[in-house]
């Protein structure tokens, strides 16, 4: 779907476009104004994206996230990597508004112990080599 | 808070640390090995990130994206910048499960109308310039 919004076949309101990328509103948004980032060539997650290609969107993110706060007048923007939805790496542009009534984030727990948590970061670590 | 992580006044599960980032475990995760990145160098938010800097934080997250999902067994990760709960800039890395309970995101609405999101396209293209 998203392949056919570069190729022009299915339709967005375009925020921007070159080479690398492409901009557009999300057809449904958390709140308006609700961007996605997309690059133009296919890449299934971002572990896929070459490292120069992900810096320079990011980069881009940064300048956007700036762009629709001050557009959409909102109290803060989110940039979320999802990975999991779509199989065509993108990025959501959330404008967020102190009152809009959702959450910042999901609920969070806690680690049983010190150890345990120990235990996992060893476990990350471990992985990271 | 997080300037203490950094100077080791505040212990933390340490993943991960060079002269430019750190990465630990947030003590309150939305599921276990939940990470957060954050910049030696206080910034305050994602805009105030030299671009340089910006690039080479999110190609570490790429990369720590990978080795959480392989080392916590986890379905997908969310990175997740919000960029309003502590004036430090940093990224969530969150593993995720299908049958973790979590939504994938916050719920959604609609446009009224195609002229509507043309308009609001056009807000936002006009600030981009």
């Amino acid at each position: 779907m998203f392949c056919k919004i570069v190729t022009k076949e299915i339709p967005a309101d375009i925020i921007y476009e070159d080479d690398r990328f492409l901009v557009f509103l999300d057809i449904n948004p958390v709140n308006y104004g609700h961007l996605l980032l997309i690059s133009k060539k296919h890449y299934k997650t971002m572990y896929d994206v070459p490292d120069k290609l992900l810096g320079e969107i990011f980069i881009k993110c940064k300048e956007l996230m700036g762009t629709l706060k001050e557009s959409m007048n909102a109290d803060f923007v989110v940039e979320v990597v999802v990975g999991v939805d779509v199989p065509h790496f993108h990025i959501h542009l959330v404008p967020r508004y102190f009152n809009d009534g959702l959450s910042n984030f999901w609920p969070t727990k806690k680690y049983n112990s010190k150890k345990e948590a120990g235990e996992i970061a060893e476990r990350i670590r471990k992985r990271l080599g």
